[in-house]
């Protein structure tokens, strides 16, 4: 039996309704925005602070972290301190109760722990655009490129704070087309697998 | 209801295991060494030759495919022959009757098809190396090495023919870790989607 179910999961692929879903099916809370609260507790800052770089990063950040990786700015960053606070949170919560943790590099963070099940939740881009403008009401006009820089700023913050490849299989132990299974066969395999192993 | 399976997998991962097993619970058959047979009364060419040459490139191959494609060669090469063969196999059995097809880019190949479901096998380096040794009776001296050039040759393969990466989530509808989730849980994952699907 697992403990913890990370989701990682591109944008607009409905990972975190199948988060929400497997929470009610297995009677164990979700972390997603209450994680932006509980992390705001922790660090002082703003839970919008931390939605838009808690899991995004932008050219001008990977730049300011590469500089200060090669140690020409010795001072940590603010990313670097919303990192370690965001860390912290992810592995108290881990520690506390079986629990399900959307997006925020949880996959990563918690990768050492065996009673982790690690999943990532993909969709075709033409199924995507549609849900973004229909469930989200995003904008209809180039959902496509709202996708691609969303998905892009996930996986460069990914690629920053792990050194691995966001939805590159190996770092899962399971990976999902939520467009073309459904939301609901996403619930009843994570369950499953939730369920079964450990 | 799909009707055709086709499983993608990394060398060592245990995919032609979880096929057999999925086409003993589904009763229907899976084409994998009796593809190559099937190739062979096609093409006129070796099942030997085949198996090497039909999911696996070297270097020169490459190398003679990009100048063949840049028009440096008019003639078609032996390795453009067997892919039509392959392809030609693959299109009349998943026309014929349900069934599992084990790699060689039938994923791709069916691509266009709705009822056609496709997975990737994959699992960490250590369980393969283990596994190679224990079930395929591989040589103990650097198995990860030879998992890497098999890897490394399957992934050139499907790039030539696809200009897709191998094993790249969108290519297809699941992908799960054999290592980490088991081969019976894998099998009954993909039994599951199947029956669901279509």
């Amino acid at each position: 039996m697992n403990r913890i179910l990370t989701i990682g999961r591109e944008f607009g692929s409905g990972g975190r309704t199948i988060a929400h879903l497997c929470s009610e099916e297995l009677g164990i809370p979700v972390y997603d925005n209450e994680l932006l609260v509980k992390i705001a507790d922790e660090s002082g800052l703003a839970t919008a602070y931390i939605a838009e770089k808690g899991e995004n990063t932008s050219l001008s950040g990977l730049i300011a972290r590469g500089l200060s990786r090669q140690g020409a700015y010795s001072q940590p960053t603010a990313e670097d301190h919303l990192w370690a606070m965001q860390r912290k949170v992810i592995l108290d919560l881990a520690e506390k109760q079986p629990c399900i943790l959307v997006g925020r590099c949880a996959d990563y963070i918690l990768r050492g722990k065996a009673d982790c099940l690690r999943a990532f939740i993909y969709a075709d881009m033409a199924w995507r655009a549609k849900r973004i403008v229909e469930v989200y009401g995003e904008s209809a006009e180039a959902p496509e490129k709202r996708l691609r820089d969303k998905d892009k700023r996930r996986a460069a913050f990914y690629a920053c704070h792990t050194d691995m490849v966001w939805g590159a299989p190996h770092n899962y132990h399971l990976c999902l087309d939520s467009g073309a299974l459904g939301l609901e066969q996403c619930r009843d395999i994570l369950c499953g697998c939730y369920r079964h192993n450990g």
